[in-house]
């Protein structure tokens, strides 16, 4: 295989489906990955709306599951055949930070779909670090509806659920959801994972609604700005929620997040910024606080796993729209225009 | 006692000695309390320096020590003779902020020196709930050294404990601390008393760089801004450091703070917040948190009173400069100047 089709971007609202090197073993370290699905992330809507820069020409999408092709000379954890699901950025599990669960930050890693790194939105991907980065997965011949589950391990589950672990979510807390995108819909599933006995979905979209509250959100707030923050005092005695998730990134939404907050609570931030500013009187006269980040996906994979494996879990059903390699220009369409929610690719069988 | 000598604030750079209404019994769960030792907190420069409003005319001063004079009817765990330490703020202990541990954040409560409540820095205080504000003190005839200590229990103890149980400093840490202040000096020795191992001390002042070392600090730190930055790297391995307590307030205090936090870490900010603008793109991309604010010292002030009883911790030493009420304006002007870290109001015996 000299050469593969993967989706290129090709500047402000053009992706489409080209040619790339098929990647070879360049590392002793490395695996290639035979791409099963992939998807279209919210964070891939900054660069396609032209709202962050980003080189045209290179591969994209950094989310996908599928079998390990090939391994080089120094894998020990997985093997040609094996399933996995690889976590958005790759890392080498022995540094500093992988050792203290911070994978995404690791110092020798780096993003999937960046530089010389394939995309996960194509045929193959070249993995750096595969003992490190990859997640085998027992079984195979997985249902449809189990593989877009395991897809959502690559990311957004992953990301909701490092919004709610860094917000501080256990069981009873008043929870409450900023961000009604495949990672605030999966922030509802890890919310309730948690132990949440209130969860509260700041969302106007009625399909979205409907999916969040059956993912266990105990209330829908429409409302937006000054008026969602007034409303979630309402529902909360004037207190303000126990903690708080933020999964958009935008000023506005940190604004609310940190609004609606009660005192001494944690809002788990995971939005990519973009015109963030810190509400720092809020912050420091209310002693709310702000965690999050990238989320450490590799460390959050084997938990949830487990409950996607057992069926106790469905994020998968946040994809509502569904193409193949051929449909990525569409694909990005639909999240641009917010027909969908997050799209499926259907890559190889 | 139908007036009393208090501190009044005349406007930017004027403070004076003046007369106030002596206080009285108004509500059943009031204290009047007799000043012994108060003392000039670094936030009262801000108004001071004219860097924050304040109307003239009021009384100033928010942490003192004394002997009870009066209680009210409803008033049960203190009794006039005890000797008692207030929290810089007045708090019911009783509402859901106070229940939860975040007194100073009590739904009806305040900071004294402030509308129509005595300020510290005179000769008696009316303490609103006073059973739940008053720490009762066991004994009498304190020597010097310990009403000092005791004072600092009032705010500056406690507020450098918030910064460092608020960076979750713990058994082992390394940690950093930005302000060589009062509260950066006491959160020295709170960071040692949480068990850090390494506490690098960000300081240029010779007798602050002394004190920092003898209440703990095991490196210093001179350089500011971006050099300070650097210094911190080259001292860990270019990791950072696990825990960052930032007990300035200002932008690049804050900006030092983040720019010296290892991936994951927490900044511990006491600061009152002038000019802060939060390093969004630094908290989302390396995963580091900003807790802390306004310091709940009616929570520490038991276990910190016990460390001072005992002798194990002395952060009184933070006082370079005494007074009496008649030197009142002397006492801001030294604090202003920088001549003095912290300055002691003898108010009487």
């Amino acid at each position: 295989m000299n050469v593969m089709k993967a989706a290129i971007f090709g500047g402000k609202g053009i992706v489409s489906l080209g040619e790339r090197p098929g990647p070879k073993i360049k590392d002793a370290t490395d695996a290639v990955v035979r791409v099963i699905r992939s998807c279209v992330c919210g964070s891939d809507l900054w660069y396609y709306r032209g709202l962050s820069q980003r080189p045209a020409g290179g591969p994209i999408g950094h989310e996908f599951i599928g079998v390990v092709e090939k391994v080089g000379d120094g894998i020990k954890s997985i093997a040609p055949g094996d399933f996995v699901i690889s976590p958005f950025t790759y890392n080498d599990g022995t540094c500093i930070h992988c050792r203290s669960g911070w994978q995404a930050n690791c110092a020798n890693g780096g993003v999937f779909g960046a530089r010389d790194i394939d995309g996960g939105q194509g045929e193959f991907v070249r993995v750096p670090f595969a003992d490190g980065t990859l997640v085998k997965v027992q079984g195979k011949n997985f249902s449809e509806e189990r593989l877009r589950s395991l897809l959502t391990l690559s990311d957004v589950m992953c990301t909701g659920n490092h919004a709610a672990v860094s917000a501080g979510v256990k069981e009873g807390s008043t929870v409450a959801v900023v961000g009604d995108g495949a990672v605030g819909l999966c922030g509802v599933i890890a919310a309730k994972r948690l132990g949440a006995s209130r969860i509260i979905a700041l969302s106007r979209n009625p399909a979205r609604q409907k999916l969040a509250k059956e993912f266990g959100a105990t209330e829908i707030v429409s409302e937006r700005g000054d008026s969602a923050i007034k409303k979630v005092l309402e529902l909360t005695d004037s207190i303000g929620v126990d903690a708080v998730m933020e999964c958009v990134g935008t000023g506005d939404s940190m604004n609310t997040a940190f609004g609606i907050a009660r005192v001494g609570a944690v809002v788990g931030a995971v939005g990519v910024p973009h015109g963030v500013v810190v509400p720092i009187e809020t912050a420091i006269f209310r002693n709310v606080g702000l965690r999050g980040g990238i989320a450490p996906a590799r460390k959050y994979i084997p938990e949830l796993l487990e409950d996607v494996m057992s069926g106790k879990i469905n994020p998968g059903r946040v994809f509502d729209f569904e193409t193949d390699l051929d449909g990525i220009a569409e694909a990005y369409k639909a999240m641009d225009e917010r027909r969908a929610v997050k799209a499926l690719l259907k890559v190889s069988e």
